[in-house]
Formats: structure tokens, C-alpha cells, sequence
């Protein structure tokens, strides 16, 4: 059997893992004292560990190396979408961005969006389980939901960063391999099946975000958000 | 309201929404003689048509003017996955795949797959939908289950087309921007969680398959469908 790997954000302050691990750790996997895993602390390190005891209510474990420390990529992708009305849309598009690697996904609401709100708990269960399994180093961040202009108002101008919004329009914008300087955070922003509204649209341009084109095709939120992510990594790949 | 789409593959010799089209045009949309619909032959033609008759059972319509006719891109994508166990996950591949495009979607099982049969009705539906939603005009092909062996001896090596598999390797293989020549027909072989035996990836090698890698990360099944698909399409972006 392959050895377990867990999530600890701070394995060497606090051995010990969460009360959902250790159920899972105790209860389904039955560890005991001395049995090896795997931690990971979401920062880009990966530890060899021993557990030490084993309670579904709490595990205790020590630190007997750490195999892997990874600096973060020279890029960063920050995924901003206003969440479908359907949430299990968005819990598998989070999986998915999970999986190919993402700084962060963070939720607004405008003009036309389906959803006003959102629970963010159920995703942040998603990310750490496509953490384990895709051997990815780094947590990505969950945001609850803003609003549009809250949003667009907080992010700035910063020299390392690139703003991008996905925008139906005729004649199409540039793809996102015209579009983008390789090593930035990039801001990318979906908009809902209703996309943005003619003022959102303005405000973004006028607030210097660029427009981009994901193709001919009329993406769904959920696969747009996935699409973009995913051809940012393809623009990377060396 | 914008105009409803169908979609019919013979509207020509046959002016008749199916069974389902018939009872979504007329129970949920309410449809009546005279009221403008856009049929999708899936072949690349989209026609402007208008109700003759609608009733739950069958509705029939007469073409006002074909207003699409486009012809198949140069290149063509088969995906060949080995179906994972949850159902669901393959669905929404399949969703994803038409949304981006794609030729055609089969399924096989090896030694290690997790499934060995597979409904494709459901698959089909989902096809036809996103059809509908993605203003794409050629509808995927949906074949149904074979044996690796079976899949392997069926598929020839042929001037026009590439045979590639998805395979995790120390050191990894190349990523498929530089595996594939542009403009062919490809066939991707994805295999199950367990991955391919040795004996299969032999096989495939010996038969002229490339492997390809998928970076860095460790993909679900369904996500390295997904990714290949959504690569091959970036990797033809003009």
C-alpha cells in the first residue's frame, strides 16, 4: 500500500492532524503508532512522518524529514468567476483548477450573475483532497464572495501583475497567448452566462483590464474558468 | 427571447424534431405553427426553420435557409479513455470535450481500468445539449465500449493521423506541443487511475504510439481527457 499522504498547514509547530484527518487517518485507513505518512503543509514542502498516536478525535505525529521543498512557480494564476447557479459547477471547475495548479479562486457577483452567494467550506474540503492526489505542493487560496465593483476596486495596477477578462465580443479579442506576458500573477476574471453588462465592461477596460478571447466556441462558466487556467500553464510549459 | 435550437441530423429529409426535442419544444418552450427555430444538423449546417405542428409526440418544421455551412477543421480529435468508476466524472469529460470540440469520445477497458462497461445513452444526450449551448456544428461521435486489445488492432498507422497515449514516466515524456505535427486526426489514448500495465504501454510502443506527457501534476483520468483535448485546440489557435 502506498503511503498516506495528509494536509497540516503548520506540521512543525503542531504535529498533529485536524479532527477530519484523523477521523480519516483512524477510521478509514486504521493507522497506528509508527505507521508512515505523508505530510503536506500547502506551502511547498512535503515531510516524511511517524505517527505517534491515533484517535478518530486526533492524530499525533513527528516530523522525520522533509523529502520536498518547492519555491513557487514564477507565475501565479488567480481565478475571479461569478459562480454558476448549479454549485456543483463550480465544485468540480475548483477540482479541476486544483489540479493543474492555482494561486487562488475568488467569487463575485454582477449585474447578470445567477448566485449572490456561496459557501466556500465545501471547496475548501475540494482543494486539499486535488492537493493530496495531484501531488501539487501549493494550497490554493478559496475567497468568499465579493462584489464586482468591490472587487475590481481592490485590485490595482502593480507592475508584476496582468488583469484579463474573458469577453464575448466581434471581432473576438486576442487568445490569452497574445494576451499575456509569461511570469506574472495574472488576474483573470469570468463573468456569468449572462456575462458581464455594457457599464462592467467599460469599468474593466477603463480600469485597464484587457480583454481575451477563449476561442470560437461559447464556453460555459465553469469551462471558461477551467480553459483559461489551463492555457496559462500550456503558455509555461517548456 | 432568442430562438430556440434543435437538433435534427436529416431536416432535410426529414422535417421531424424527435420524440425529446418534440416534447421540449412543446411542453417547456410552447412552441406554435409559425414560431422561428434554428435546426443543427450536427454536420456542419445550422438552418433557420419555422413550426409547422407541435405536439409532445412530434413536431414538424420547414427549412426557411440554411445560414451555417461550414466544413470540418483540418484537424480531428478522437479521445479513447478508459472510463473511471464514477459515471459522473465521465460525463462532464464528455461535456467539456464537445463544448471545446471534439471528433469523437471511446471507451476501453485494460487491465487495471475500474470500469468495464459503459452506458452511452446519457453521453449522447449531453453531447446534443452542448451542441446546442456552444454554437459548435459538428456533433462528437460517441462509440461504445472495447477492449484495449480490441482498440489497439482497429486503429492502423495512417499517413494523416497521430497516435498518442497520456504516460507518467521518470524521465517524463515529451508534453504534446512537441509531440504532435498539426493538422492530422489524432487519437489519444487515455488510460484508468491504475494507469497501463507494462505489457500495454509495451504494446502501444510497439505499435507506434507516441506517449505523451501531461506536465507535472498528477491528472484524474477525466481531467487528462479533458487537458489533451483543450491542448490540441490551443496548439491550433491562429
Amino acid at each position: 500500500m502506498s503511503i498516506p499522504v495528509f494536509y497540516e498547514p503548520n506540521p512543525i509547530a503542531s504535529p498533529f492532524l485536524s479532527e477530519e484527518e484523523s477521523i480519516h487517518a483512524h477510521r478509514v485507513l486504521r493507522l497506528k503508532a509508527g505507521d508512515p505518512i505523508f505530510i503536506l503543509n500547502g506551502k511547498g514542502q512535503k515531510f516524511e512522518a511517524k505517527i505517534d498516536q491515533s484517535t478518530s478525535k486526533k492524530t499525533s505525529f513527528h516530523l522525520v524529514n522533509e523529502i520536498e521543498n518547492s519555491v513557487m512557480p514564477a507565475y501565479a494564476i488567480h481565478l475571479w468567476i461569478a459562480p454558476t447557479k448549479q454549485m456543483e459547477r463550480m465544485e468540480w471547475m475548483v477540482e479541476k483548477c486544483a489540479e493543474f495548479g492555482i494561486q487562488s479562486i475568488g467569487f463575485f457577483h454582477s449585474r447578470y450573475s445567477e448566485r449572490k452567494e456561496i459557501k466556500t467550506h465545501r471547496l475548501e474540503k475540494i482543494v486539499i483532497s486535488a492537493l493530496k492526489q495531484s501531488k501539487n505542493l501549493f494550497l490554493p487560496t478559496i475567497y468568499p464572495m465579493v462584489s464586482f465593483k468591490e472587487l475590481v476596486g481592490q485590485l490595482g495596477n502593480k507592475e508584476d501583475e496582468q488583469k484579463l477578462f474573458a469577453y464575448i465580443s466581434n471581432p473576438p479579442s486576442s487568445s490569452l497567448s497574445k494576451s499575456i506576458h509569461l511570469n506574472r500573477a495574472y488576474h483573470i476574471l469570468i463573468g456569468p452566462e449572462g456575462d458581464f453588462s455594457s457599464e462592467e465592461s467599460e469599468a474593466l477596460i477603463s480600469t485597464d483590464w484587457t480583454p481575451f478571447s477563449l476561442g470560437k466556441s461559447i464556453l460555459r462558466t465553469e469551462t471558461a474558468g477551467l480553459a483559461a487556467t489551463h492555457a496559462i500553464h500550456l503558455l509555461h510549459e517548456n
